[in-house]
């Protein structure tokens, strides 16, 4: 399976972005985490040295795609 | 069918998201159409209408999603 992992801090902008394009995501060949960095803060280290500067943000195949714009990343932790 | 439109104007940012997300994106629910607006100069104000600001840009159930940042849409014409 490919992994998805889609990063969000749940602002309105987030919730709308992830019931879109999570949504959209073939999950038959993708594996979707969804990380709720206000929630999981142990993981903004990881979000951050992925590339994410901003959520909510989709990692595929190591390529960030920042959606729209919630928060700055820096704001988060 | 839904439909999920990916607006994109060729640039590297484009050609990068495009990969990305439209090939992981579930083509046995989604009809996915792809608009090069610089070939189809006559679209971009269907894609202003729907809210497009700057591309590459993905629109799914008439929700946009501005992926990352290629080029804004004022400057394609």
């Amino acid at each position: 399976m490919l992994q998805a992992t889609f990063y969000h801090a749940g602002c309105p902008v987030c919730v709308s972005a992830e019931k879109t394009i999570v949504d959209a995501l073939d999950t038959n060949r993708y594996k979707v985490d969804i990380v709720h960095l206000g929630e999981q803060a142990n993981r903004i280290d990881e979000a951050r040295n992925k590339g994410v500067k901003s959520v909510p943000a989709l990692l595929i195949n190591d390529q960030v795609m920042h959606i729209n714009h919630g928060a700055d990343l820096a704001d988060l932790g």
